[in-house]
């Protein structure tokens, strides 16, 4: 039997003992926003790293310091690096992944134990916090290297490893790790890495696997308006001053229109039309507005055009109004005029925006809007986070490989995607390294991370694992 | 000595014992909105039965049943009522006040013991919760008794009183017990009521006592906008999809200008503008533009016009924005689409507008225009409440008693105001009793009732309590 043949039938027949070592990950509550959590985080992180040193991976556990959360001073959770391979004619992969889950209870409307991996066997489903996001794909991984171990297969890749404890909580200290471990040349643990490959995000729809190559990125506003000196009594105050409520909504009303154009004069008109070549790619996408109207959970599609609907996602900027701060917001009917307001709106950014030439088309058409209002209220445009979006080759040998391992696997050709929301880490490593990046999802669009009843298709797990696996080949025999 | 100059000359040397009880009424913590001061409530309602049967007050507890309340079934204070004199040849004048007062902290940014009367001799301001609403008003008419009795001088009227324990809280229970009063006719308490005489509202500046012939009803709206099965990622999701904010923000624009004009067509329309007699009213009254701005704490007044400023509080309608239920309310930046969100706003009504003829102009406004924006959300305008205005004849003789007393007593003649806000049992007592309610305000309109330092000014109380004794005199004149 050829080695691959063995690997996979390897894959196979260790199912079990796969979704058992995965069970052992989900019960382990590392909920990195949760300040009563952290020992979960750490005693995660320590799992881990006793699961790579098991496989004679090399590891460093990172400390990254602490941080000031919910009013305590918490220990961070350590970053690991690893290494498996050291051999100069082989290929360095370096992987992604991240150890830390969402908050899950039981009482948010999950039918299971969010931390007890429940398996499904009439629809092959495992759920449970972790499963698809990103305990899954990490522990896919592993599954791989067992693989190789046990059957005696060398590995055909030098491996280095970066996991974290923290991507749900703002990654605290993984740039600075990354950038230092870079800056150390040869005697960091990214010496010689020739591609990345991250597993952490989704096919586009249920049943097409995809390679993901771009993601938007954020410009994220509050506009706030102030006037009054302190709430007012809408019977004692009404129609005798400016309300801030009244610019606010007045200025929120032209930020976009309900076809999803954004009317901040030049920032749609930033992103060059699509020419015949690119919108061929998205009429190849497997997907229909009944995905997105499914995912979405209302028949509320912007279009009745797949293209349009994928392109808003993928290649177009977008507007959403989040909310107001400082307004009344509970159940019920008071009578308040709020004194300040502040309304949150973000725009997801693509190639060639960034923050940088964004933001002041923002900041000065709000100005511009707010004077037209005559109003005596006060505003300040505040600019809260951002980051750039970030676009690579798709026909890079990386995601060739890729391609190449999932015609052997699911006998189908990829679904090439570009992500509508960001992976912050992703820019973080092209722009250090200088070496492609590759996503990899594992998991499905319906898998539900970060919502309840979070699963990972059992078939995506297994399949996944020889993915996984079978790219790694494939990058060796590039 | 002439007997109404005894009676103020009483007021006058008896002043640190009418603040010592009142010093006693303040300390009790009668928070009708938070269960955990229910029986503190209840024993105000006690200690203020107690006062009123030590100046030979006939009264009577009416227990008016349970409340469900913060999850707590809860025994609702009791309203008391009064009655001293049965003199056929006398007038019957009806009072009313309430014993409960909002919550109050410390903590909350006061400068003593809210539940502590502190006398500041500088100023001669009595700071404590409840000092202004409506305890010191309440003492008002204890004071003008024990005066008349101490001086053995004949009260000019026949006394009825209703206080209640859950103003600050819904009035519970109030409406159905005037009812029931009334309808009792000769076996009632309230029968043989010439008159209403309310103190629980305040001057319009800090300057000028005031009389008060109007008040503003509402009619308190949610626009709910649905569309997604759940809160959606603003990555995933953003230009895909019609989001519930964008058309809410749209339909909240469209609800008032920044000059406080109603958009929605036909509202503003339903009130008659001022004839030359009515703008002289507004004319007359002390007030300015810098009133406005000290009273909103900002340079924010909707016009340079006085009377303008005052028309829009007391005899047009207004519109105010008060929030939204449903989205991101927080610090920070969360990126959701939010899948349900309520929009909501109020109308302050003035006549001929109540609720019944107002909410269909709202609604079909607000149907026609979310149709107008194509969304594949869905609308429903809630209405939340309602209440209609009121508005009384200031030459009626109850107000004409009330002005010579002011006249005697401050050596002006009032302001007659209408306030901004709603009173609802006003309209109760006008519409049982069928007869003229006066709102004799004994407070100054920076006493901060509902916020942090209420006070009374010394000179409120003590020249108060004469106004009141004096308005009984009046009235009994007529
Ligand atoms: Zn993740
Ligand atoms: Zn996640
Ligand atoms: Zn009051
Ligand atoms: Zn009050």
């Amino acid at each position: 039997m050829p080695a691959l043949d063995k690997f996979t039938e390897y894959i196979d027949t260790h199912a079990e003992s796969f979704i058992k070592r995965l069970s052992e990950a989900v019960a382990i509550k590392s909920i990195s926003s949760d300040a009563r959590r952290r020992e979960d985080v750490i005693a995660m992180g320590n799992w881990l790293d006793g699961e790579l040193k098991k496989l004679d991976v090399e590891t460093k556990l990172v400390d990254l310091g602490t941080q000031v959360m919910q009013g305590q001073t918490l220990q961070l959770p350590p970053a690991i690096l690893g290494r498996l391979g050291s051999d100069p004619k082989k290929k360095t992969v370096l992987i992604y992944g991240h150890y830390d889950v969402q908050p899950a209870l039981l009482s948010d409307g999950w039918n299971s134990d969010p931390f007890t991996l429940t398996v499904d066997e009439a629809t092959g489903r495992l759920y449970g916090r972790g499963s698809t996001d990103d305990k899954g794909p990490i522990l896919g991984w592993l599954n791989v290297i067992e693989a190789h171990r046990s059957l005696k297969l060398d590995l055909p890749v030098n491996l280095r490893f970066c996991f974290e404890g923290m991507e749900e909580n703002g990654s605290e200290g993984l740039d600075e790790l990354i950038q230092s471990e870079v800056a150390k040349g040869q005697d960091g643990w990214f010496n010689g890495v020739d591609c990345v490959c991250i597993s952490d995000n989704y096919w586009l729809n249920t049943r097409q696997p995809a390679l993901t190559y771009g993601l938007r990125g954020i410009t994220y506003f509050s506009i706030n308006i102030t006037g009054p000196g302190q709430d007012l009594h809408s019977g004692a105050f009404g129609r005798t001053v400016h309300e801030p409520m009244t610019d606010l909504v007045k200025l929120m009303s032209k930020l976009v229109d309900h076809d999803g154009k954004i009317l901040i004069p030049g920032v749609d008109e930033m992103v060059p039309p699509p020419d015949e070549e690119e919108l061929k790619l998205y009429t190849a996408i497997d997907y229909s507005i009944a995905d997105i109207e499914h995912a979405a959970g209302g028949k509320i599609a912007i279009s009745s055009n797949k293209e349009a609907v994928l392109m808003g996602r993928m290649r177009y900027p977008s507007l959403s109004i989040h909310g107001i701060e400082g307004a009344f917001s509970e159940v019920g009917a008071k009578t308040v005029i709020p004194a300040k307001v502040g309304g949150k709106f973000s725009i997801r950014l693509v190639p060639p925006q960034t923050p940088e030439n964004v933001n002041p088309l923002v900041i000065s058409y709000l100005e511009a809007e707010f004077a037209k209002l005559n109003s005596k209220n006060k505003l300040q445009v505040e600019y809260i986070h951002g980051g750039k979006p970030w676009v690579t080759n798709p026909k890079h040998w990386n995601f060739e490989a890729a391609k190449k391992a999932i015609q052997t696997v699911f006998n189908v050709t990829p679904d090439y995607t570009r992500e509508g929301g960001s992976i912050p880490v992703t820019l973080t490593f092209a722009e250090s390294l200088g070496v492609n990046v590759l996503l990899l999802p594992m998991g499905r669009a319906d898998d539900g991370a970060h919502s309840t009843n979070e699963k990972l298709d059992r078939s995506n797990f297994i399949e996944g694992s020889k993915l996984l696996g079978l790219y790694l080949h494939e990058v060796a025999a590039i």
